[in-house]
Parts: structure tokens; C-alpha cells; sequence
């Protein structure tokens, strides 16, 4: 099975896109909800977290790991793939490759929890891919709560957003990086405030691709996945909220099973 | 020791009341920043979290407790009591004990998270007291992201605010609990948008005051516990923006220490 991780059930963008990319894969998915967000903790506590969630997956089955979390990706990738001998992918290499690519000033922006800002890791990517490349990120800390609150329509969302680009509006970015699994149901709202010209980098499109990419181009280990459509939806707490979030994400019935790491 | 736990740092709001009522009082604190918020999970996972964190506290001398959250004290302090042969204090009953004593009209509004507004505690306890009350009570999941980030005078904070307390302005309720330990530090503008004539209950004040009462009238509880202005701040993670919160909410230097559970 592809195994699929994230903080909570934002990640479920990423089967959305997995599911569209790679129609009939057999997918189990890990959110962790009972220590929900990730994005306000410690590089320290989430890599910890990453490794408990990983050695799960790898226990129901999964022969591949998609950390479907920004944060997790940013500061704990290094230490799952050292850690498991299986292939990994992260979501933060994806989207930048696809933002150096499609930005014509190189002038990126990006928008991510506080303790993905603090990684620096999309500045890193970026620069050492583009030297000359000019990177702005700002941390963004109330739209996932906003999201998970269900408040994409509302004023104050828009407001919210309005504040948090400002700083990238004046910096004229031509690419802006969602550095976030929950900012793709935001998406409009930010294209709008942003500017239409600027290209926006979903990395739950991204990472789908690069997961297609590899396993086309490695036979052997798309061999060793199952193909009969199969999907398991593991979360450590389940409330009405997560429910309806899985729900509305991923636009079909789901079915939540509880599980304590 | 005195013992306090709360999901993260907003329960220092009932430490602070407590060095002011019982100053010099050996105080122990763990916020549980590792797994914070309790407010978006569900009760079960609540009731095992706050397990948890009593016997930690139990284990570095505590020899009372305090549930200085009020999600977990709503739906966690019966399982705390049973399991426990402490004294236990929760944060619900002095609110809701102080909240009927004051309202002249019986009309009583709670804000708080999720968790608590679902419990239905507070309309319970009210109801019990007074049966001819009325009771309205509205989740408010915003607010303790908007807190944590220190947004406690930006206009998009009012604007939620005002759309929160809506439906209790038009209950013309006169007396309003305050059900996080979070929300005092927005009481300023909560109290000018429900009006000014409205009494705010503040459940970190009532739960420090009863605690003072109870140790006034138990003695021999009171002779076990150490008086030497002695406080220990234990989290389960550290981050700056939790450093930054702890020494606000305290108006002190503050040393946290990390532990795991």
C-alpha cells in the first residue's frame, strides 16, 4: 500500500491528489489527530511524532511513505528516511522543483506554520537549486484553524489572509508556495488577494506527480503495491469536526478507524 | 505542592490568581503543550490525557490538584476524582456557583471550546442550582488560536468576537462565564461587545477563591503543603511563542522545564 501521514486530516488533500494521479492504488492514510497541529510544536516533538506515525504505516502494510505535512516534511524528513529503509517522500522538495521551474523572476513566496518558516528549509531548497533566487515566507499561523473552523467563505478569513500577504504584495513575488496542506481549500481567496498574475505551488498536486514520476520509472517497487482501490483511513481521536472535514476533503463517505499509537 | 495542569499555558491565568490569593504557596504546574489543544478532541482522549497528567503531578509531590482547563474539567474531573484519593478542583463549579449567585435575571450565557460546549456541563450544573434558569452556551474554537498568537487587539479579533457573542446579546443574558482559561486575556473586549452591563465571570478568579476557602477550613490539608514560594513549570514542549506566552501571562521571568509523558 502507498502509507500516507499528517498531523491531522489536512493531509487528505494529498490522497485527493493521489487518487486522481494514481487511480485504484491502495492507500492507508494516518492522521493524528489526537495531537493535533504540529505546526505550532517543537522541530523535536514532531520528529519524534513523524517516527511513531511512519513505524505504524509501515505495520499495516505500506511499502511506500508520503509525509503528507509541511511541517513534518520540513523538519523531520531527514530523520524518517535515515530511520526506515523504505522510499520516502516529502512534500516541501516537490513544490519548490515546481516553483523554480514556473517562476520567471524568481521572486517566490511562501506561506507556512510557524515551525515551517522557522525550518528555513523551502530558502535552503530554493537557493541551492537558484543561487540568485530572492525567497520571502511568512508564517500564517490562524488558517489552519480558520480552515478546520470551516470559514472559507467568511469576512474575516479574508481579512486574516489579507494581513498575512501583505509583506509578500510588497516584495512583488511571481510564485507563491501553499506551504500548508490546509491552504488549498483557501486557494481562491489567496489567489485573489495576492494578485492573478502570481503562479500558486499546491504541494499536494506536486508531491502526486512526483510519486506518479518515480513509480513509473521504478517498476519494481510499483509491483509490490496493491491496485484493487483500498483505502484505510487511521486517525488517533475522531470527533464530528474530523469527520466532516474527511468528509467534505475528500468528497465521498468515509470511514474513521481509531487507533492509539 | 499545589498541583496544576492545564493543555498548554493559558491555565497560568489560574497560577496567577492562585500566588495572589495563597501567596508563598508551593505551587507545581504541567501544561501539556506536547498534545495542546484539548478544546478540538474528544472526551475520551481528553479523559486519558488529564489521567496522565495527575499522576505526573501526583509523582512530583502534588498533594492537591487543580484542572486549571476547562475542557478537561468538563469532561475529565469525575474520572480525575474517582481515580484519585486527592483533593480535586475544577474550574466549572466555582464559575457556575459564582455565575448564579450574581445573575440577577437568571440568564446565563458560557462561552467556550467545543469540547466544553458540547459536554453541556455548565447548563447542567446551572440547572441544577437553578432550575428556572436560562442557559445559552456557544463554542468559540477561534479564540484560543487568536490568543496563542498574541493577537489580543487586532480588529480581526473583535470582528470574531462580535460574531461569537451575536446570539447571546440578543438572549439579553446579564451574566456571562467565561469557560477557557484563555479568555480572560481578551476580557476587555469581550466585555465591551456583550455590553457593559453584563457581569463576566472570570473561572480562574472563582477557582482560586475557592481553593483558599477550602484550605481555610481544612487544616490538616493545609498543613502538608509547602509554603516557600517554591514553582515549577513543567511542559511537554518548548517553543519560543510558548516562552513568550508563559512570561506575559505571568508578568515574570519564567524556567520551563521539558519533560515526556
Amino acid at each position: 500500500m502507498i502509507g500516507i501521514f499528517d498531523s491531522g486530516i489536512g493531509g487528505l488533500t494529498v490522497v485527493r491528489s493521489l487518487m486522481e494521479q494514481l487511480p485504484g492504488y491502495d492507500i492507508v492514510y494516518f492522521g493524528d489527530t489526537a495531537r493535533t497541529p504540529y505546526g505550532t510544536k517543537s522541530a523535536e516533538t514532531v520528529v519524534s511524532y513523524s517516527l511513531e506515525n511512519t513505524e505504524f504505516l509501515l505495520k499495516h502494510g505500506a511499502k511506500i511513505i508520503v509525509m503528507a505535512c509541511n511541517t513534518a516534511s520540513s523538519v523531520a524528513s531527514y530523520h524518517v528516511a535515515e530511520t526506515y529503509d523504505v522510499p520516502i517522500f516529502e512534500v516541501v522538495t516537490p513544490a519548490t522543483e515546481e516553483a523554480v521551474k514556473r517562476s520567471r523572476k524568481l521572486t517566490i513566496g511562501i506561506i507556512g506554520t510557524r515551525a515551517t518558516v522557522k525550518s528555513g528549509i523551502y530558502e535552503k531548497k530554493i537557493k541551492a537549486m537558484k543561487p540568485s533566487s530572492r525567497v520571502y515566507s511568512v508564517a500564517c499561523p490562524l488558517l489552519v484553524p480558520l480552515v478546520e473552523e470551516g470559514w472559507l467563505k467568511k469576512p474575516e478569513t479574508t481579512m486574516i489572509i489579507k494581513k498575512y500577504l501583505h509583506p509578500l504584495k510588497v516584495r512583488q513575488i511571481d510564485t507563491l508556495i501553499l506551504g500548508c496542506t490546509h491552504y488549498p481549500l483557501l486557494k481562491e481567496k489567496i489567489q485573489r488577494k495576492i494578485g492573478k498574475k502570481v503562479t500558486i505551488i499546491d504541494s499536494s498536486i506536486a508531491v502526486a506527480e512526483k510519486v506518479k514520476y518515480f513509480l513509473d520509472t521504478h517498476p519494481e517497487i510499483d509491483h509490490v503495491l496493491g491496485k484493487k482501490g483500498g483505502f484505510r483511513l487511521f486517525v488517533s481521536d475522531i470527533t464530528d469536526q474530523f469527520e466532516k472535514t474527511a468528509k467534505d476533503t475528500l468528497k465521498r463517505k468515509v470511514f474513521l478507524e481509531h487507533v492509539k499509537l
